[in-house]
């Protein structure tokens, strides 16, 4: 399906939470006039102000009620945020319509679709990009292109209703990637909530120690600024991504404590061949990955 | 002191190890015309050449002992090749020459230049500025701009040779800050070296993951690929700074831990308050220090 596919749709689309995904879907669905009219429901009065002055939303309101006036209803919200308007949303859609998420973990939010109502369809979606920066005005039209749109379809999802959240994400410039949820769950604690939790820690300790030395952060450079980075991001929206993939995330760092206590005492130990064998292979990894 | 300070040197400059920081600060000095010549001491033939055509030196050669007819000599080769050539420096180096080396820690280095002749200064410096590209292709000239330029004085360094390093510092476009090497190996470990050891050590375990799951790494967004940055450093550089300063890494390793440890349990145990209030304190530090 191309991206005139979903172009040809005469759709009104709600958008549920102007954050940065929300945001950046307005924006990007309004900067390809992908869609007949946008509802921006969105509980920040001064959020909803900007979406209407940046022309992101043609509607903008706290009322989820709204919502039944849409063919698309999009949750871009945190994920417990998400699994609690789900019966709500369940309750006022239009028969037809179909429910998408943009939630960071996959599974609770699924299983909680499943208690829609049978005339809505519904599906799972994470496109898998992202700034430290949130909020709506952190939003960006461009956010989606070349990052990978994460499906995950229930079982009661329709071949039209899959097939539309493809042609979305290809109108977004994303590459559809249609998964399982568990799987989703378990790569995603590994690729992206491990990283923050690893950051988060860094900024931990180096704030910690910069207690005892003022001089510390003069002397972090890019090396501590980059892998530091996904610290800052939004902390509501980290605690529904961890507290919804705990097994999941404490399963990766726990395999992560094993391979950082060895290369501490491996250092530790002066032990250069098995150093030297562990940091040549993730550099290769990483520059093959990266292809730099 | 000026940037002319420098500037109205008459000085022949010997850098010995052309990779990236040698590279680079070889085309920052020629970009700038602060210095009457250029010696390369390179041991990659392929260098000498590159480095030759590119106008970075005026000659190169594989031969330590053409550093005799410097005034400044710098040692830019990882941190164990710095301490191993440092004698021979001693032997080679012409009366009131200074010797400068850009070492990653400074401990080792600087209790290594105490044995040089008398009629040699030494002194010790670490521009606090990278890339995870290695070699001489990736010199550029503006690499220290805005960069903290740690500067690590023996007690025998003469106020002449610390203002000399000071103004070679500003001349690049850095802030020379001086420090104790002491002080200075201790907070790199935190911000510099930790960085590196959780970015191999994440690119270790996600690679592990990615031979159960092969898309775990299509799934891999700017996040991970920030994180795991560091990673792709050169290895060699890295194996020598992290063995020439053990204690202190093994020690920010081991609070690191304690703190991802905490992390984890309380992720596991679903203690959410514990959970914000550690990632709400890491988010507010890390957009205060960077300002975003």
């Amino acid at each position: 399906m191309d991206e005139d596919a979903f172009a040809r749709r005469d759709a009104t689309i709600a958008i549920v939470g102007l954050g940065l995904m929300g945001g950046s879907l307005a924006l990007a669905l309004r900067a390809k006039a992908t869609c007949k009219r946008i509802i921006a429901i969105e509980r920040e009065p001064a959020t909803r102000e900007r979406a209407i002055a940046r022309g992101a939303a043609d509607e903008a309101s706290a009322d989820l009620s709204l919502a039944s006036q849409a063919d698309v209803i999009v949750l871009a919200t945190p994920v417990r945020t998400i699994i609690e308007v789900l019966p709500r949303v369940g309750e006022i859609a239009r028969a037809g319509a179909i429910v998408i998420d943009l939630g960071s973990t996959k599974r609770q939010v699924t299983r909680a679709m499943e208690t829609l109502p049978a005339h809505v369809q519904a599906i799972g979606a994470h496109p898998m990009c992202g700034k430290e920066t949130a909020g709506f005005d952190a939003g960006d039209a461009e956010l989606f292109r070349g990052a990978a749109f994460v499906l995950t379809p229930l079982a009661r999802t329709s071949p039209q209703a899959l097939a539309f959240a493809q042609s979305l994400a290809q109108t977004l410039g994303a590459r559809p990637v249609v998964l399982d949820a568990a799987r989703h769950d378990k790569i995603v604690a590994a690729t992206s909530h491990l990283p923050f939790v690893l950051a988060a820690t860094l900024m931990t300790v180096a704030a910690e120690r910069a207690r005892d030395d003022d001089w510390l952060f003069t002397l972090a450079a890019s090396g501590f600024r980059d892998t530091s980075r996904l610290a800052a991001s939004d902390t509501t929206m980290m605690l529904d991504t961890l507290l919804t993939n705990r097994e999941n995330i404490v399963d990766a760092l726990r395999a992560y404590s094993r391979h950082l206590s060895a290369l501490a005492d491996a250092i530790d130990r002066n032990n250069e061949a098995a150093l030297r064998a562990t940091l040549e292979r993730a550099a290769m990894k990483r520059r093959d990955l990266f292809k730099i």
